[in-house]
């Protein structure tokens, strides 16, 4: 649709243009480019919405016109992201291409880089976030704390072997993960003793899935240290951030993490965006850590795309992590990550096991009328158990307790998935 | 597309709904409701943003595929506001009809009340943002200052005489409006003289436009009250702002107004609440008012849909105008006004008399480099001379001093207009 012309690296116009501008499309006067996104689930959602006030239109790749992207976005492409052509025609024209979840082959991203795509963040290093094993090898490599852990590839009985010698040595106190495809609580199998391990890894091998075994960390907490970084090199650090987890998925986020010490929140970034340079990461990151009992700071997982534990930014950040990914993947320079309040939590609205009768246009009525100050976030999906289907923010008053934020938070959210006020509220008595 | 079904009155479940709750059509469960704007313009397409976070998609009726809303909504009728049939099918299925123009025929809209669209504003109301003789004599009626004014309808020797009468009484200190569709300064002619101002209305008078004249106020400044309503009764109000207006339109929003004593402020914002009650007007509403030397506050005009004078809100208040639209059309509790720092300024991007050298894309590149704090919103317009083609929001940090934000803010959206940096900077120097 629109034509896309080389960038003159000649003009001198561009002193903060990145060393590979020359590289980089831009489109001709007055039309901002297109950047692509590989999904249509709810991040491609809130990063198009973003893309509205740069003058932009997210194009997504859906999978069906209800997914919550395609809902509202002008520039769908319907197709699969596991097809080659599919991912061909959603990236004529874009300047660059990116995604919502990290289930593209990577031989397919490698053919597009060959033919001049964009790939944003590169496949070299998307690889890391798709696969848990070859991210472990590499951040070990690199010096990076993680948990111990043990491959289980290969033969079976080798490793029988590595699973029974390693699961001995931690007490079987360990994690069986896939090493591809799991999120939100899927190729997670907590153990605590031998034969259920055996268990889960014989089924699993059966099945072909590729495992890893972890120790299971003593932890205090979760945090989150979600960062930037654009081709030219900028990085940028939002606050690091307590993630709380509930049935394996994240379920609240408290921004920055009540009770950091400056040190370590700082050693958390610096890891962040060290590794996301070493690594060529280009776009928003969310490293995933484990602070242990004794105050250590492990790696657990990233994730290169918009982050659940990056929703807080939409309202308590100067810039949000939609608009930051849009701004790395097109190389402009990075936004302000500064909070804007003191606190701000995040609570998801999570479909409850029986839809509540209510429906949700009533529930969102009530909650206005409970918390004016609620900012809510609706993905246009329907409610189905655990199912994140949208999300609450609370930015903390000046002088606000933390704790009393977290509670609006989560009691907004509750009343969102329930139709029930864990203060026992009711407006009619 | 959607299957609408009426609001059970009898479940007694919303505590909170309106009285006409039984007659709001509410969609059925897990999907929520659609709003359709007519107009495709920068409004609609700023309003389709906040619509996305309320789990909802805006549908938008617009004149041409590439109109701004057009751009980015994934639900555009193409059509005209003038033709009922349009008006019609961008109608059916929605539980709400609004408008980002004032241009839409009352007389279509009273068919399609008639058949049952909740227009909203409603005919009864929107009559006084069209018709600016309908508005000053109902503001008079109801005890709402505004500026002394003659109607120049009717007979031409009886309306010339009544422009004599008035323009001598005013020393031809006088301004002529054209009583509707006047906008950005069109539709208006300051004179200072007989000869002039009888030349003004027998051409107009000519060419069938029908005309007012106004005293030329002795003024300080101008200042907007903006507020919203809900069909319900509820009602909310931003902080009174100043606006700088430029060739006849608006250059520069200051929120709060400086230097605006609160007695006078609260005095602007209950005006605006009550004319909203009194009019019976659903959604948001700015109303322009002139501060004049000595104090007084005299009503200029009514915009019954979001406002230029509102933009600042999307970064600089709790809730953005855009989303208290959709909240107040939805008949959904209103919410929270409060500014999210001491001092916001919004700049417009407006149009060079010719385009700059240097592409939109490296202009915006330019500016994130050099202001990473600055809150960029652009339209996907293409540049004509004085047209609105984005804004910038600078939200002050806590301290900041209100004139350096308003410098910040005018650099950055000169900068974006004319690719030339008000302070001389010069990043190869």
């Amino acid at each position: 649709m629109y034509r896309v012309t080389a960038r003159d690296p000649d003009t001198g116009a561009n002193a903060a243009a990145p060393p590979d501008a020359a590289a980089r499309a831009i489109p001709e006067r007055d039309i901002l480019p297109t950047v692509t996104m590989i999904g249509g689930g709810q991040l491609a959602r809130m990063t198009h919405q973003a893309s509205i006030a740069l003058g932009e239109c997210l194009r997504v790749l859906a999978a069906s016109a209800t997914d919550p992207a395609a809902q509202v976005s002008a520039d769908v492409v319907l197709g699969s992201h596991d097809d080659l052509d599919d991912l061909r025609r959603a990236a004529t024209g874009a300047v660059a291409l990116t995604f919502d979840h990290e289930g593209v082959p990577l031989e397919h991203l490698r053919v597009l880089e060959s033919e001049g795509v964009a790939v944003r963040p590169p496949s070299a290093a998307l690889v890391f976030a798709q696969d848990k094993r070859a991210m472990r090898v590499k951040l070990s490599e690199l010096g990076l704390p993680v948990p111990d852990f043990a491959d289980l590839a290969g033969d079976l009985g080798l490793a029988r072997g590595r699973l029974v010698e390693f699961g001995e040595r931690h007490g079987w106190n360990i994690v069986l993960k896939a090493v591809r495809g799991g999120y939100d609580g899927r190729g997670v199998w907590i153990v605590d003793n031998g034969p259920d391990a055996l268990a889960v890894f014989d089924e699993q091998f059966a099945a072909g899935v590729d495992l890893i075994a972890e120790e299971k960390v003593q932890m205090r907490r979760e945090l989150s240290a979600m960062i930037a970084r654009s081709p030219f090199g900028q990085g940028g650090a939002w606050p690091v951030v307590e993630t709380v987890q509930r049935r394996g998925q994240c379920a609240v986020v408290i921004a920055p993490a009540p009770d950091l010490s400056a040190e370590t929140a700082e050693r958390a970034q610096e890891m962040s965006l060290r590794l996301a340079s070493e690594l060529g990461v280009v776009g928003v990151m969310a490293m995933e850590l484990f602070e242990t009992t004794d105050g250590e700071l492990l790696v657990n997982e990233l994730a290169m795309r918009p982050h659940n534990s990056g929703h807080w930014t939409m309202d308590g950040a100067v810039t949000s992590q939609f608009e930051q990914h849009l701004r790395a993947v097109l190389d402009y320079p990075l936004g302000d990550t500064s909070p804007r309040a003191e606190v701000t939590v995040m609570a998801n609205i999570l479909g409850a096991p029986q839809a509540p009768e209510m429906s949700m246009d009533e529930r969102t009525h009530h909650l206005m009328a409970r918390m004016p100050d609620a900012r809510i976030h609706l993905y246009g999906k329907g409610e189905r158990a655990d199912r994140k289907i949208g999300h609450v923010n609370i930015v903390g008053k000046p002088g606000e307790d933390g704790a009393a934020v977290r509670e609006r938070a989560e009691r907004a959210a509750h009343w969102m998935s329930h139709a029930e006020w864990t203060d026992g509220w009711d407006p009619h008595s």
